[in-house]
């Protein structure tokens, strides 16, 4: 199989490290360059990287050096991998499409943008084909991380929902490494994200829609959320209330998320998750510290009553969430002979 | 005003040190007795006491010679405060009515008894009129700490309401001192507190419906509850939405629900808060480290979308939600002549 | 008595805001200014503080104008308390004495210069004396807050002292409210702070030693330090051993330390703990979540063997290792007449 | 090379479930039998045990059926491994030991019997040689798990020390699964741990000393030891500060260290680490969060300062202090021929 080289934007923060480190002996993908803020280019990544997430710098990553976020530092990759924060995100990603290069960004800016794509492989890859009757160069965004895990057990019943009650309760790490101190959050909820519950009710509503070359059409049911940070470093949960538009019981609906694959699943990915849905049946289920999956969303407490259904789904934010959903998405383009 | 002269069951646990914290110095409730189990009886409760609450152990306390739960060791109390666990309870204060006492109890057993009040005071103290009929003497059960929270901001716009989604963050202490080990609940979330779904329920239906001699009339809407413990040591937090039947806005909303206030207040009694609900506006409010008030519930992020009301409720498990609603009953119990 | 005026700069930092709190409604303090940065002057403190700390911002605040740091804005004042970080303290507490002003400064630099007194009251008060030789304004310096908590058994027991090992488990608010991010600290140690360790062996040098007009002579003896941070909110604790000069049994050391008495308990301090060392009996004292005292310095697990004494020690890092005790400073040159 | 036959005493514990993992996939240790407490007999392993470690119940393990502690159930295995608690170990291995099986064990009782070695492999594994003048069978018993981290670093300076400071701080998971409620521990220290100061000054002597068939002769330096607990799930960190015997330099120290090897090494064990000793550069390390290692001992902050020396030691208090060490403690007894 043909090899697609990728660089990645952002290399040094935390979902910047974990694309690097997901990397490491993928069988196609090939890293051909890191970048980083002005201050840390010219300067080999193992050197300069505070590298904060589990194990060590990947070996082949010590020596790069990093490179600017200049499109020409980027010309040799068949795609750019952006995981830059929020705030610089689109000028860098759009100088590099003018420049004509390809971009798949974790980043929210552009995401609500009717002409591209906001991909959750297993939920949405056809939503790819778009890109088929595009000349030349594309971007394609992968979606809000707690957006990303809720998107994953609505999908196999999303035919089956009239509303949707979402509360959420997200770890410290979706702030980023730095992002919220100790006496802020230990011991502490704070019941409120800036400008979460506006992304997770319109990227759900865009990702479980139709997409079109010039246009999406959104999904178009009632979604509420109220969005929550817990003292938890790894790991977003989601308690999600369902109001049903007809009659199920709770084994139908477990059958429904257990059973469902898609084209990740189908094609056997490398970073694809073998069940994406894991369905446990432990009373207590699903736990950021026991159950959480790097790349399949846990769920749980799975129940129907009086056409309300009820779960909890738990995700990695940073694997599922971000670094992951990036690079299955990069491997599902190839899939489908896009990239 | 003539004294009220009371025994505590369950002294020496985490309910009952801030019963007997909570009474000290109070203008008319005089404490009679202490009781612990067995081991203890015998002992000065400052000996014997492992305090876990913040300050010292009461001055008044700490030579009172902790005696047994039989019926003749209260004999001198006018109410006995129940503070016991819930599975050792019933037999105890069942023992106690027999012998012709009168009891308040925090424990669950017999809180759906249709001829026994459950008593929030602001939210539904005229259930206590059932008991001016009532020859001798009786009980009175105070509700599960979580229901005790959430009924205060349903109340004022109880008529509002068509169905309820609610979602709980509870605190720690809410199991009890020993209840969670630390290896199993820091940086983790239990999405799962055996029985606490269903008394929730059950119990906000009864104290928002009415009370007759014989039976309750629930209030009859549907209330869908998921609970989950996080790591947080004191405060229980609730999302809710509900579904409104009407349309209104959000300042309608916030108007009732600060404007609320109820016999406790219009009698000032002792324990009772000035203003039952606090509406804090602050964007990321309400905080258990840094909101939580003894008898407030503090209520934050108020909003009304296409007749979906979302608010975030905080409230003390320890105080309101146990050891300070039995002594505002007292109280109530006392303002209504019926103690 | 004579009212003294201060004015605090660093006003809504976290020692800042404990500044502000203690000193509402003190006795003979009175605040005529707060300042803060360039871009809060002109602005109301209860607007533009984000208060940390617990309660509410004392109600004489709140409608305080923020000033500058300039020499002009404090002019009122009888003397000028610098909560002011240590990077950026210097130039502007020297800038204030030039101007003819007098200042007490919890900011490390200059904290070693041998003219200047560095003093925690109960330990080295007599060090003031020197100001009453100099001619107009001066300047006095806290100790590091590691070191005001340490140097109080110390001082006791001095004379008995041959070496100190110390190995410190600082809590987290002694970083600044921002200075730990929780992902770096939750459920970890970080054996190392850095310029700490330097800092302890040096101030308590110098505050046991003797201080001269234009010179001090150290203590002298060697102290060896290692400094660790631990998720802890609040307070520092200390575990000292100590190799001692003579036999003596523990009975004689807990004399000596919980009798310790100094100026400001005599003169009754307004500031002052009654007791300035409190010795805790319990055998796993003393514990920053239950032993914790604004102004005295906890102390537990006393033991000598083989002329080495054990103590830990704990204190509040931020009322007597800050805010606290250049409060106490002020009342003490108050009490000698220097101010 | 033959396989040795192992059996596990208290298999569901949180010790017992690391030899499970641990000997998952083992080139020549086989599990006949697990057992556990009398409820639990006859059921089976995957069914019963509460997993509380990192991935899954091992494959091998599920099926296994538990029996009890009575010598006729454990009859084939070459050698008993017990990972019971403390207060019940005794009785059950010296029932074992009467019935002629041979035992290692992890408990705290009879590990200062001076006809029983007492057993850190890298440290001591000479002291085992006594036992080839055993006839019949016989009893190992493994350090205290502070006492096997700390011993780790001692030993190749063991000639230069003239005394020892040390401070630990333990993380939660020494104290057992449900060992420490999160209200006792989270954000706070105790700096107190029942008996464990004692164990760690005494085992220390003893494996750093000499063993004879019938006794042994201690290391005889004086050891000073505060143990405290910390808010940290895993890894036990200890601060030591070692009075020197002659003048030597930072750089001497860090070479002994880092270039220690022992015969686990050299004959290349299973369990072994390649370096028993990681000596780790960067300026904050070693913290329980980055640095921990399942076997190695991860030492930092090494220097020297007037004849004293400090280093800070973190191990895996459940592999390289339990666990792990037992099993290497197999394995260096077959590679000595002893079993």
């Amino acid at each position: 199989m043909d090899r697609v080289r990728v660089s990645i934007l952002g290399a040094t923060g935390l979902v910047g490290q974990w694309m690097v480190k997901l990397l490491a002996n993928h069988p196609f993908i090939e890293v051909v360059g890191l970048s980083a803020s002005p201050g840390k280019v010219g300067r080999k990544y193992g050197e300069v990287v505070h590298w904060f997430i589990p194990g060590d710098v990947p070996e082949y990553a010590r020596d790069i050096t990093l490179v600017s976020t200049d499109p020409p530092d980027h010309k040799s990759a068949d795609v750019v991998l952006s995981a830059l924060p929020n705030d610089v995100a689109w000028p860098i990603e759009s100088r590099l499409l003018s420049a004509g290069l390809n971009v798949i960004s974790n980043a929210s800016p552009e995401r609500m943008n009717p002409r591209i794509p906001l991909i959750n492989p297993e939920v949405n890859w056809e939503h790819l084909n778009i890109l088929r009757e595009v000349k030349g160069n594309w971007v394609v965004k992968n979606p809000n991380c707690t957006a990303a895990i809720i998107s994953m057990p609505i999908k196999p019943i999303q035919d089956l929902i009239d509303s949707l009650h979402i509360v959420t309760l997200q770890s410290v790490s979706g702030a980023g490494y730095l992002g919220l101190s100790y006496l802020a959050i230990d011991g502490n909820v704070i019941p409120f994200i800036k400008g979460e519950e506006e992304k997770i009710e319109a990227e759900l509503n865009k990702m479980l829609g139709k997409q079109f070359p010039e246009k999406f059409e959104p999904w178009g049911k009632p979604v509420y959320v109220t969005t929550t940070r817990v003292p938890v470093k790894y790991g977003h949960m989601a308690v999600i209330h369902a109001v049903l538009t007809k009659d199920v019981d709770t084994e139908y609906i477990i059958n429904r998320l257990s059973r469902f694959r898609s084209l990740p699943q189908e094609r056997e990915l490398p970073t694809a998750p073998r069940e994406p849905i894991k369905v446990i049946n432990r009373v207590d289920a699903p736990q950021p510290a026991r159950d959480l999956d790097p790349m399949a969303v846990s769920v749980g407490r799975v129940s129907v009553r009086d056409r309300v259904l009820r779960l909890v789904a738990l995700g990695d934010n940073l694997v599922r969430g971000a670094a992951g959903i990036t690079i299955l998405t990069v491997e599902t383009m190839k899939a489908l002979g896009i990239l």
